[in-house]
């Protein structure tokens, strides 16, 4: 039984939110009602906003405010770099490096046979648009080392090919900070093949 | 960079939420993306709900849709027995066992001389008033095995001994699944010293 049914009810929804079960639900709502009314009003804003208020970018396939996203916007960034990626979140991702200061492409998926999800279901349209303007000097795929990953790569390759744009795909090996003896085969195996030259 | 100022406010307002980091934030956010629009003005609309429409409750000092919470409304419930616990956040912790059928009284807070709190920063004038009504046959103490939570529940037993009504503390001793080998000194000592009698 639940003292108030306002608890019960913001606890229910926050424990239905990925990753947080029944315990941080009620912490979760115990902070909200330790917050100003204020600070929780803006939050429900900035969730309502983020809903109502954004777009599809329509170059790169990425979240935007308007039209075209900050990143697609900025003149600033290399264009003739196009990070694919399989959803917007991956954006998010690698920008948190800091290091990356070329474009990006979001597919929205993956290509999966068993799932129904074949080319025509992503957002390849605009990329071979953009592969096809010229300006492209390389397009690096930056998508999950899966059945499906593996696979979109090789279709995007062969799609880009006839562009006489450069595919390349980002390093699947060992993470930083790992060790041998704890790694899987399918890692190792493919740390052996993509073996770097560091002499001679 | 982020591709979308609203993505990135909704970002920063839940990674400051508590257990909450910059990883889970942005998951959460993508999945409020991904919500039909009417769930999240639900949900933000619940969250404002449960901090503009919610009371203390005059009777436990629980959180209450109105002037008395749903529990010290329900008939059904043993109202000789008050368990005393530290923040309504514990009321729903006890309530999640659904053993107990007994009320509630939340003190808000716990006597620390450190933190400047004495017994007139806690919620007591109304549990004392509880104890001389005649009603109450015992109460029993639900708080942390802190120094604070042992020198509150000395407190309390002084406080309650008057007016003739039963005080106990719940068992503190190892929990239930733990391992005897890696159990902490502190916790062996209680266990030891609130053994229970099995055979004559």
């Amino acid at each position: 039984m639940k003292s108030s049914s306002y608890l019960d009810a913001l606890i229910k929804k926050f424990s239905k939110l990925p990753g947080i079960g029944t315990k941080s639900a009620s912490r979760l709502a115990f902070h909200i009602l330790s917050m100003p009314t204020d600070e929780v009003e803006s939050l429900g804003r900035a969730m309502v906003d983020l809903k109502k208020n954004t777009f599809t970018c329509t170059i790169c396939g990425g979240i935007a405010d308007s039209e075209v996203c900050a990143i697609c916007h900025d003149d600033a960034r290399d264009r003739s770099l196009i990070c694919v990626v399989e959803d917007a979140k991956d954006v998010l991702t690698i920008e948190g490096t800091g290091e990356y200061r070329g474009m990006y492409h979001v597919l929205a998926g993956l290509i999966s046979p068993l799932d129904g999800v074949g080319p025509e279901n992503l957002n390849l349209r605009t990329l071979a648009q953009r592969c096809g303007s010229g300006a492209v000097r390389e397009v690096i795929l930056a998508l999950n080392p899966s059945i499906e990953g593996e696979a979109t790569s090789l279709y995007l390759a062969q799609l880009i090919n006839p562009f006489g744009v450069t595919v390349t795909r980002i390093a699947h090996g060992l993470p930083v900070g790992a060790d041998i003896e704890f790694a899987d085969n399918a890692t190792i195996i493919k740390s052996l093949e993509g073996r770097v030259k560091i002499s001679r």
